[in-house]
């Protein structure tokens, strides 16, 4: 039974537990994992900064320097995430379970707060995540261009999640206090908004179903940098796995 | 009878007005300005980052590139600010109305937030802003550290404005609204818990006359970038001149 992060990062790093966090230790604070050379630290750390609605930054690592400095000690971003991606100049050539190899002298990472981070206060607040969207939800790329930095540019993914028409406000309401976990959704109903032709054919996670009356609802979501970043072709470039996170020893306190 | 930014800035390229901005537009976004070559651009970024109250970023301009845009057109950060300090290799050179000849191809121009920026609504709102701390208030070096990113640290500068007790709570309210006027105060009473020895003695502006009954309340402040980064020894460093703000030409949307 795992009832806090730092247990959870210790049966992470012992390769005990490899599979996704969504859902686990509701509450706390989930993150997106991406780490890039120092050389593209700048423009990808303006790129968060740019789109703050879709990497919200929590921490950033020192060039080269593994460390994360938490309430409960010190946690490694190269064994602490339960699965990741790894790219080498742009080719996707490994998902492993932990990236010690492929962490060069030069590295920066970097932890952006995700949508898991509400899903705690909204279960708290008495609303229903459907079980398709639950642990992950699916995820699309849409024809809305995320805001560019230096080389970076592309298209902006959302994640959605459905909920009854008499919910929705309520949950505008609710997650707009978690910036750390997206905020506020970007878009409210008619999916062809988001240049989405097929809601029942996302690009990432699980096929939603739909009730009658249910209003899909999409955040912005960051597997982003995981479409924007490869096409730069940098010698390395390792993100979490979806749905595998980093999890931080707080819950975040919700903005007023 | 200057009436927008746009007019502004071009009365200031034209050095017909190299006065401070302070006052000025009410109601407008006001930006301190910090330029810094490209190797020290990334550790910048994440100290604004990581000292949101202190450095609110507004814009950041591309490498090498001065060029800044606005609703009404382009506007060029060597020019359009009314009066510079230039720091070279640490040592403050020169505190010209232009910058065209220090601008060397690997610059990085940021705008931050600026706390003339709630000065208007604060009189929208029926409170008076004291005389001795408008247009410009005095500004002190505290005791607190702001959070270090790479090479960058050092203490916490902030402004001081004084209002009758009654209003004080109204204020935090009303300023907390404007996150790029920095916000919130960061500390409201007794200065001796910033380390501040002697209210009458400010490091830098006017010195205000506190009445019986009036609290000093206390803001982070956007000199804090002057007093950490020329010990960086950066082979050029540009700010504005304290109170000769760039104005942006939109006035920011209150957060709810």
């Amino acid at each position: 039974m795992i009832t806090s992060p730092a247990q959870l990062r210790d049966e992470i790093r012992a390769a005990n537990w490899t599979g996704p966090t969504a859902g686990m230790l509701r509450g706390y604070q989930q993150a997106n994992f991406v780490a890039v050379p120092e050389a593209h630290a700048f423009d990808f750390l303006l790129f968060c900064v740019r789109n703050p609605q879709v990497c919200p930054v929590i921490a950033v690592t020192a060039p080269g320097d593994p460390w994360v400095n938490l309430d409960s000690g010190t946690a490694d971003v190269r064994t602490d995430i339960p699965r990741y991606r790894v790219w080498k100049s742009g080719e996707l050539v490994e998902e492993p379970v932990e990236v010690s190899k492929y962490w060069a002298g030069d590295m920066v990472g970097f932890l952006l707060g995700c949508s898991h981070t509400f899903e705690g206060p909204l279960a708290d607040a008495g609303y229903t995540v459907r079980q398709h969207a639950s642990p992950a939800p699916p995820v699309y790329i849409t024809n809305r261009q995320t805001v560019s930095a230096g080389k970076i540019h592309g298209p902006l993914a959302v994640s959605m999640r459905s909920f009854p028409a008499g919910q929705v406000a309520g949950i505008v309401q609710l997650t707009a206090r978690y910036p750390t976990g997206h905020g506020s959704p970007i878009h409210i109903g008619d999916p062809s908004g988001l240049g989405i032709t097929d809601l029942l054919a996302p690009d990432f996670g699980p096929t939603p179903e739909i009730p009658d009356g249910e209003v899909p609802m999409f955040w912005a979501c960051g597997v982003t940098p995981q479409l924007v970043l490869p096409r730069l072709g940098m010698h390395t470039l390792i993100t979490h796995y979806p749905g595998h996170m980093f999890v931080f020893d707080n819950k975040p306190v919700p903005e007023h």
